[in-house]
């Protein structure tokens, strides 16, 4: 069956890139992702599966306590799902990628136009190609290759094409609130062949320094909102260092900050004659796995509460949680689909897997927490180059990617037990 | 002459105060000085002076070194000089107020509407009341009452009527360039009554710091330019320290902060999930009359050059110079000018009056420097809410300001020496 899977591969190359620089060329930012979700439908539809498309708009999810989004018209912006139904009795499987891109940012730091899905050196350019159209991809092949080959599958594969990923989630909690959830996922967001059996939750904040306005040219009978914001900045990392002390699961040896505390953005002060009274720092706080996402927000805030100042004794930073946020999530490391997905990742390629703690957000806190599908996040895509200027994936890495996890859903999904695997790999190395 | 210039005062005092609620309800804020502009030129001409209003736009007042402004189009701007010829043979004298102001801000820190006029408790108030309308009645008032009369004055009385002082002072260069110079000159911009023989200049500043983007969970891949930004503020507090210790002229003594950096507004970063790679800090640094500001931008240029810390040295912040620029400015102590003004000072309010350096810019500066017009900054509004909310003056004071400034134009211009004031001075002791 695995050399049918790679000969049927190896045919439908020219054709599978070809349909992704579709999807890459199909700029998909927040509130456009119609035209590329109608081309993945239509896709979904010819392979042959069923296939639901719908606009979120009910009050059960704008009312779900992870509803997180910052707009309720998404009218413009349909949720695909397509459904293999297995012949029953076997475990199911969603295999859930975004469609939603993030901006391209400052458009001169790119080489060509953003949404150019030019192919160089055997990589595939343009925004979201690694984040994540490429990883979707490796999906589509799946499903298409397991129908068109008849691979025999007793548990349903349930494929999620999702909108609002980079903002909070809001597709994948429609796709779970609609039923399409299953005994466990695959998410290919780009880990660079690594897999992720743990994800780490995120969820942003915003911190309101005030200080009391004066001249510039006596700024002594004011408080700089700036010098009280450099105290608040200072206790962020002091907390961050305390927070990551905790952490001493194996998982994260590799990584320097494993629950990071980013500082994003700032801004105060309108006047460079003036004291500035009131500073505002945006950034994004790491949630481990083990953490709910009111204890983080919790000791934030006691930190805010309590600096080691007078004038901020007094008046305290005021802390807003809004926009993204993002559940951790984690499956355990022995679980079934980890073994099954390890033991194909090696065999493709010939080598051991990374498994390593994700150092973002994915959908997969979601599917774990609110849909019980406990999720891995596996991909082909190049973490280092998601978000930013000039982003690309490595075509051959897609195609990798594709077998490995054609192969896992074959075997999680087609009811082969992980001691049968274990035959077959001490078959191998004899 | 003392007894007749109060009675005038008193008597004018109703008509005086009605002719400032419309100066202050009048929004001259930059671009929108023509009306109060035409009410000031029009009193001119009814007191009886020679009267010349125009709009600056030639190429040596563009082209100056010391033109500092964002526009070129003064067509809804013009200045107002009003000249009352003297005898001959005497000093002459400047007598210089802006009619611009600054914006309101949040309006609603205002009890009442910004442009109110409102009387309550002897105050006036109103953006503009204090800084400095309230002060240039005091010219006014000052110039009538010399023409009413008909004190006898060898040296010209020049009035100047400027916009564009919040912004850099182009009003008043203009008003140099056209020649309205003098021997010496008197700008009643707030000082709580105080005399400011010394006048800080400043100029405002912008410093680029650079990072280097990463994702924020995976933060430890970029460099924060946020963090690398308090670097920058901590040398600035430095760069303080260092050149406030320098200052030993016991006119600052009384002034905790002499040359203040104020540092009024910060923004940088895009995203809380991303490191951010550019913060900007703009701010302002005050000159000392001992000071060229070549001088203060080098010093504050060298410190960005050789910071403590390595990608500031591989990347360095770069410094701008941007916006409004005041020259710094001083009059000797002991200056004739200085002596009849302090001496009609004590008179008047039967206290010694406190001389002190100004914490801030003014166009003494450019009138020091540029007009060899060495100044006194000396006036009756409130130092403290110039530029805030429900800013205010005492009218009391104004009166006040107006008679002492109407008796030291009478003996500089009117030929009395300083040795017949002394005289004066030994005959009230006694």
């Amino acid at each position: 069956m695995k050399k049918e899977i790679q000969k049927w591969m190896d045919s439908k190359k020219p054709e599978a890139i070809s349909f992704l620089q579709k999807m890459v060329r199909s700029n998909s930012e927040q509130g456009k992702e119609k035209e590329v979700q109608m081309l993945i439908a239509d896709k979904l539809q010819d392979i042959g599966l069923e296939v639901d498309v719908w606009h979120p708009d009910d009050e059960a999810f704008f009312r779900h306590p992870y509803f997180c989004a910052t707009r309720t018209d998404f009218s413009n912006s349909p949720n695909v799902a397509g459904i293999l139904k297995g012949s029953g009795g076997g475990r199911s499987i969603v295999l859930n990628g975004h469609v939603d891109v993030v901006p391209p940012g400052d458009l001169s730091q790119w080489e060509n136009d953003p949404y150019s899905g030019e192919i160089k050196d055997g990589k595939l350019y343009g925004r979201g190609a690694t984040d994540m159209k490429g990883g979707n991809l490796c999906l589509l092949l799946a499903i298409q290759c397991l129908k068109d080959l008849n691979v025999p599958l007793k548990g349903d594969v349930i494929f999620h094409s999702v909108m609002e990923e980079e903002s909070g989630g809001a597709g994948t909690l429609a796709a779970i609130l609609r039923g399409y959830t299953a005994d466990a996922a695959i998410i290919p967001e780009p880990t660079n062949m690594k897999i992720f059996p743990s994800q780490q939750g995120s969820m942003w904040f915003r911190i309101n320094v005030y200080g009391r306005s004066a001249h510039g040219g006596t700024r002594y009978e004011g408080v700089s909102a700036l010098e009280k914001a450099m105290i608040v900045v200072k206790e962020l990392q002091d907390l961050e260092k305390a927070r990551n002390e905790r952490i001493t699961d194996p998982l994260y040896q590799n990584i320097p900050i494993p629950v990071p505390i980013n500082l994003g953005k700032i801004s105060g002060g309108e006047w460079p004659s003036s004291v500035p009274d009131h500073i505002v720092i945006e950034g994004r706080i790491g949630v481990a796995p083990c953490e709910s996402l009111e204890d983080v927000k919790g000791e934030l805030e006691d930190r805010m509460a309590s600096l080691n100042d007078q004038w901020l004794k007094e008046h305290p930073p005021a802390v807003e949680w809004f926009g993204a946020q993002w559940l951790p999530g984690s499956i355990d490391q022995d679980h079934d689909l980890m073994k099954l997905l390890s033991n194909r990742f090696t065999e493709i390629c010939q080598c051991e897997p990374v498994i390593e703690a994700s150092p973002w957000g994915t959908d997969g806190g979601l599917l774990t927490s609110v849909g019980h599908t406990p999720s891995i996040v596996f991909g082909p895509g190049v973490t280092s180059v998601a978000h930013y200027p000039d982003e690309h994936i490595e075509l051959d890495k897609i195609f990798q990617a594709a077998e490995i996890i054609t192969l896992t859903i074959m075997d999680w999904c087609g009811g082969i037990e992980t001691e049968t695997k274990e035959d077959l790999l001490v078959k191998k190395d004899t």
